[in-house]
């Protein structure tokens, strides 16, 4: 491939999902002059009018990618939900396919991710494979799982979806139904995610770990601290874990790796996402690449780009609120437009639910005390509402 | 006007012109969610694929320029050559018009702004306003012109056309016809531009002052060092005078004011433009909010962003390189990536031709000089060249 056939050219990158990970993953190609085709579902996707073409239309079905497909010579993905096997074809008809559809396929099932880690040598928490919750429970009463534990579907989960956490009888209510995975359940001291990148020619860089706190209610990030508050073996410990990982999978691009660090210190890979994250919105304004643009870098098998911290931030996501449906309306802005270092990303999204992730606020400062409080008060400043 | 109604709203941005100004403003709109649409002679225009809405047609047509303004609720320009009575109408009609079109109107006719800076106080070469070529000439052979001066055109004149130096007899060839205006040739120690952003409420910013290197040949920008490297004395009395400028001029939105700087210190007011600007590119980068998104801030009415310098920088223009028209290809640019602190944009311009300014380069490094040399080793390494 001629790389440089990308900058004002000719060839055509193509995306597969149009949400906001695919509107930040064009915003960053617009200064590059790259030609975009996007393909999503709804009619009224985030990435419509920031692409060259977009195509409504359903990501799992094989001739609908297939056919989007043959018109880019290079295709990504901003969601793992989308047809593998036609990425297969793609890649054999010369399409540049990235992540590659093997890796890809892996990672769309949890319980093939968790095997994946386990066969790499990466410490993830034990686990088991179940037909469907009525599976779950025979073991338990045979006495093979024991409580707390958590369930998670092994496919199409997302956004705290499709996970649940079974603390003792009372919960076995919500057990979901369907092929899952049941994990130990990991006391916590916190989450980290590590965004790695790699690109054809081997080339790999990281970025620091983010830290992350949950939304307890809505199972969703609800604050992310950049770098993340730990030791320096523990983040380097994670680092390591992220480039095997990347390695492993042969992945182009960037990949979100996602650990549990339980209260001794130890690290527990727990998913993850070869694309654009959530936890890497921040390197838009903190970092000297971005994840959107090193993403770019990868898959075109670029130089990648420097991860260094520019300054530190935390990152809030902004969740529609409780009890609001419809057209969105976004109150409280303007007080954050007063203050400096209160970066605002609103992702087009026209209607709002409870827990949507709807935008998202980085807050930059040197001092990560006094951006933690910005976020803080971010958070409770802007109303993501339903208009009147 | 409810500021709020354009974020994911339904209120409507109207920008005249598509080229690459408009194309940064709209990079700066999206995260916002603002509803943008823009009108440009150029079907293949810069803004195309970035905005909701593109309509070609004549920006110096009334009809044209009304009937697209009737479809905006807040209407700004990226090029001062537009229809200004049909902005005087669409104003009276509710659109809100940022720059005003009496200021605009002015600032149109190179005459009239000298006239204005005249009226204000503000230092600017001593000037006369003539009908055509003869009447230059006749003044020449008068004795009530001498050599050197600088002839400009009073209108549609832009990136250095419509201007020249006649040193001498040998190159009164070279002047322009048609109404314009002699000014005394000042020595010049150099070149300065203040980027000011004025809101509505008559909030005003500034940023530090940007040092203009210029090209010999194309009189074009060609190295931009920001901040410029002048005495704090200089830069506050180019602030105060910008301020000035902004105020009398009654501009929301942000304002370029150029200067020349002599041997002896002192300032003399170049010329204004009332919108994003060449020599602000760099606060992309450079500085905690951008020219554009600056500008949103002024037209919307809200609050203005810290101009504070992240990291300095210099800014190079890309231009396209002599003996090559045609289809564009960047060469060289991979190497630019490889280094980091290089950030890289292209217009998507589709056909380069000789000193065509096809994209830019911002070469961040708190180290000033050693930006300059990077910039200046980008520019040798870049070539904007057309297509075998």
């Amino acid at each position: 491939m001629k790389q440089l056939s990308f900058f004002s050219g000719p060839s055509v990158l193509g995306i597969l999902g149009g949400g906001q990970l695919g509107k930040m993953l064009l915003q960053a190609a617009l200064p590059w002059d790259i030609q975009t085709h996007v393909l999503d579902p709804d009619t009224e996707a985030p990435c419509k009018h920031v692409c060259h073409y977009f195509e409504t239309g359903s990501l799992m079905d094989y001739n609908t990618v297939y056919q989007f497909g043959k018109t880019c010579n290079v295709l990504t993905i901003e969601i793992e939900h989308v047809n593998t096997k036609a990425l297969k074809q793609l890649q054999t008809e010369g399409v540049i396919v990235h992540p590659n559809p093997d890796a890809l396929a892996i990672i769309q099932d949890k319980g093939k991710q968790k095997i994946f880690f386990k066969h790499l040598g990466i410490p993830t928490s034990d686990f088991g494979l179940y037909q469907h919750a009525e599976h779950v429970k025979d073991t338990l009463a045979q006495g093979l799982i024991r409580f707390p534990f958590v369930q998670k579907t092994r496919t199409a989960g997302y956004d705290g979806k499709g996970v649940c956490i079974i603390h003792s009888e009372n919960d076995l209510s919500k057990l979901l139904d369907g092929p899952c995975l049941v994990e130990d359940y990991v006391p916590l001291q916190g989450e980290l995610a590590v965004m790695v990148a790699r690109n054809e020619q081997g080339e790999v860089v990281c970025y620091d770990p983010v830290w992350m706190d949950f939304h307890a209610d809505a199972n969703l990030l609800d604050l992310l601290v950049f770098p993340a508050p730990v030791s320096p073996q523990i983040a380097a410990q994670a680092e390591q874990y992220a480039r095997v990982i990347i390695e492993a999978f042969n992945i182009s691009g960037v990949l979100a790796v996602e650990f549990l660090l339980d209260h001794n210190g130890q690290l527990f890979v727990n998913e993850v996402a070869p694309r654009p994250h959530n936890s890497g919105h921040q390197t838009i304004e903190s970092a000297v690449t971005s994840q959107y643009q090193q993403h770019l870098r990868g898959i075109f098998n670029l130089p990648l780009g420097s991860t260094k911290v520019i300054t530190p931030s935390v990152m809030v996501n902004l969740l529609g609120a409780e009890g609001h449906i419809g057209d969105v309306v976004y109150e409280g802005l303007i007080p954050c437009l007063e203050k400096s270092g209160i970066h605002i990303h609103l992702y087009g999204k026209k209607t709002t639910k409870p827990f949507r992730k709807m935008g998202h606020v980085t807050v930059t400062n040197p001092n990560i005390e006094q951006a933690k409080q910005t976020a803080q008060w971010v958070k409770q400043t802007i109303r993501v509402e339903s208009r009147k």
